[in-house]
């Protein structure tokens, strides 16, 4: 009997001795395995380094199956000299009374709704191990780069000088005065020499201009790069489409809404505040101010950018059911992104609007669409807007609370991570443009040869 | 001692014991884990399911790191009736003398340079498990789709008859006649009244039209689908372009080299057999006969096809250093693929000329590029072929072998798979539209609103 047990044990001890190596085996190899799955996974396998990959890459553990790679989609920053970057923080804070600072990488931008060209430059800084479920690696080595990323603030360059420079003759005054036209010539200048530039006209090259006059002397040399803009207003169909470019969101600058989804704090219908007169397609303000300053439930206030009008804002965006969303000078605005996070329905009066992210948002869930003929009808917009009951508006609300995280910035899975993934999508087509321009026959004289994708079937239709 | 000897082993085997189940348990989730990234690596996480997985998916195990869903790209194969595809093969057998019969799909397709149509509908067929590294995967509920396949056999309907069908009074002749019309027709009807096609206009269906012919009475219906096409010789920019659609190769008619590199076994410089005399951009044929007939080292034959110039087109094309590839009737042309199987360097001679799969392919690697102008000059092309050192033969020799596979529809890792990527990477791009027409203005008279991606700045400038 004790050696029929001795014999059982040791059979056990056996077996279990098997099975906890099998375990200690196993383990380590799915989790080896498993980590190199990750890094793979937030990457598009269906982009075009697979060819040379598979020819030159020494990599084998990372081919799949069938033998495609999983290698991500590979981004170099330019080291831009910091006259491009800090360098326009400095004469930004210079031109508000500040001082020179010895060491410009030490500065932080300030605080704007075009503070994506900060966030995607800061993004690419950190340390790879940081930059989680990113669509796009950073490489150190311009050769292996699909592609390259120019992180100039044109932007804020823009608007270092509050006002237009002065004129005037005073040579000490003009030395100081900060010129976003020298910069922008200077950037160009810069840019036209580097060889990679050189090596696809700029067709791999990701450029920032996501203020609507941003880069303005440059679109034409710079039009064959991937523009990240926040809308077409001032640019030709030559210059930039939906095809080869990409929208960003501007940084919402009224606080987020904490509270749940409802209507009950909401007492307020129909909320806007900002800048009644506007140029172009941003005329339909003043036109809405007319018709809409007498109705009840609603608040149209006119108002320019204020710490004191920001907290109004804010508290006028957490209290309305609806808050007003017309075109500005360019159809874009961030107002609509401090409504969807305040989770007030925007009412999107603004017939030429382009929207970030529209792959993965259908906005005809979140908000409302006006074209401007009809929203300037005295009665039309607010008898619609009357109409919509009570659950709709939280069906809106509730599609705001899942989609938001796309327009936080400082998101981890947020902005940032969303404009790369819209970023490397365009890869296929611009490698593809790439080599057929290798080959491609022109004559002289040649209408442009453009690929296109239209739309004229669909949408909502304008009652003239 | 007994005892303490007891204790140890009674402690080891509750370490093992725990071990073990460590293991187990450990092991099927990893296992189950596995499977499902397995399933994931061929697909682009890039697509835009994102949104509505996230919030609807009961299946948080596919979600990454950073919350993204990992789906494939799904596409819905379309029960068509067998009219449209095993009919039309019947058909084609009828018309050359043979009978009906009982079971139609046990048909096969007949040989031929259009069979994409085929393979990309049997490969749909197949079980999921045997469809390796696909980047799109089959679903059978429709709601779950992204993508629809129409699996219509379009171009081997357009030559079920040898020739026109008989106009003739003789209603028993005329019954038994097929026509090509009459099908696209009834495709068409059969098509118009799916649910889901009419929910976003098509823009989400993929339709097979090789043939530059094919479908050629329906293509202003089903211009917002993602088309497959050889070429964009018979269709407006309106109809089709590379943003939208798919360039997928012919079928090669010519047997695979299986040699080495090399150019010891390929005497004749420049290799050419095929239809002297055709319209259009084809019309450069005949002047290049005129040109080359009397050239030393230069075999360029007129013939048609049959068996016999089949077998002397395979041995002319595995035993000469260029390939001749004119423009058709329409800019593409089998004999490219045919070439490139070969080993035998193709040289295109046709301006407008679409390449498949160009985002992973450099063509100017594989092959030289002569505009047709240069191309008509006596001397020029032949005098440009003989400068090529054996060494850049042998260059674009091993680039061929490298990438011949993308035009091997047998090959498990071939052109089917390729053609899916190729597809799967519009999804994006057609999210984008199919969710901004639900919500853009337009105006009655308005321009259609269009997005392109324009070449005209670099390329083989044709010197006139």
């Amino acid at each position: 009997m004790a050696r029929k047990s001795s014999l059982l044990k040791r059979t056990l001890a056996s077996l279990c001795f098997i099975l906890a190596l099998y375990a200690i085996i196993n383990t380590f190899i799915s989790s080896t395995a498993t980590l190199k799955l990750d890094r793979s996974f937030p990457f598009s396998s269906a982009n075009s380094v697979i060819v040379s990959d598979e020819f030159s890459s020494q990599d084998t553990d990372l081919l799949n199956s069938s033998g495609k790679s999983l290698s991500p989609v590979k981004i170099y920053l330019y080291d831009v000299p910091t006259r491009f970057t800090y360098g326009v923080i400095e004469n930004h804070g210079i031109a508000r009374g500040g001082k020179p600072v010895p060491e410009v990488t030490d500065l932080k931008y300030p605080g704007h709704q075009h503070m994506a060209e900060w966030f995607l430059f800061t993004d690419l800084l950190r340390p790879e191990s940081e930059r989680i479920g990113s669509a796009v690696v950073r490489v150190f080595d311009p050769e292996e780069a699909d592609l390259f990323y120019v992180p100039f603030f044109s932007s804020l360059s823009l608007i270092v000088n509050p006002i237009r420079p002065a004129t005037g003759s005073d040579q000490q005054q003009r030395k100081l005065v900060y010129s976003d036209e020298e910069t922008q010539d200077a950037f160009m200048e810069w840019l036209g020499k580097q060889d990679y530039w050189k090596r696809n006209n700029g067709r791999d090259h990701v450029i920032i201009a996501q203020d609507p006059n941003a880069l303005y002397r440059l679109i034409d040399r710079v039009k064959n790069s991937i523009l990240l803009v926040s809308d077409f207003g001032r640019l030709r169909a030559d210059q930039a489409s939906l095809v080869k470019d990409v929208i960003v969101p501007y940084s919402h600058r009224i606080n987020t809404y904490t509270g749940d989804i409802g209507v009950e704090n909401r007492k307020t219908l129909l909320f806007f505040m900002g800048n009644r007169y506007r140029k172009e397609g941003g005329k339909i303000r003043d036109m809405l101010f007319n018709i809409l300053e007498q109705e009840q439930d609603v608040i149209i206030k006119h108002g320019t950018q204020s710490r004191e009008s920001r907290r109004a804002a804010t508290h006028g965006m957490h209290t309305s059911k609806f808050c007003l969303n017309p075109a500005g000078d360019t159809p874009s605005a961030c107002r609509l992104f401090d409504s969807v996070v305040s989770l007030c329905v925007p009412v999107i009066v603004s017939d030429s609007i382009e929207l970030p992210f529209e792959d993965v948002i259908d906005y005809s869930k979140i908000a409302v669409f006006f074209d401007s003929v009809s929203a300037a009808k005295p009665g039309f917009l607010m008898s619609k807007l009357r109409r919509i009951s009570k659950e709709r508006i939280l069906d809106y609300q509730r599609e705001m609370k899942k989609i938001k995280r796309y327009f936080e910035y400082t998101d981890s899975n947020g902005t940032v991570n969303e404009i790369w993934r819209q970023v490397s999508q365009k890869l296929p087509l611009i490698k593809l443009m790439i080599n057929r321009e290798k080959r491609v026959i022109h004559r002289d004289g040649d209408e442009p040869d453009c690929s296109c994708l239209c739309s004229n079937q669909t949408g909502i239709r304008a009652r003239l």
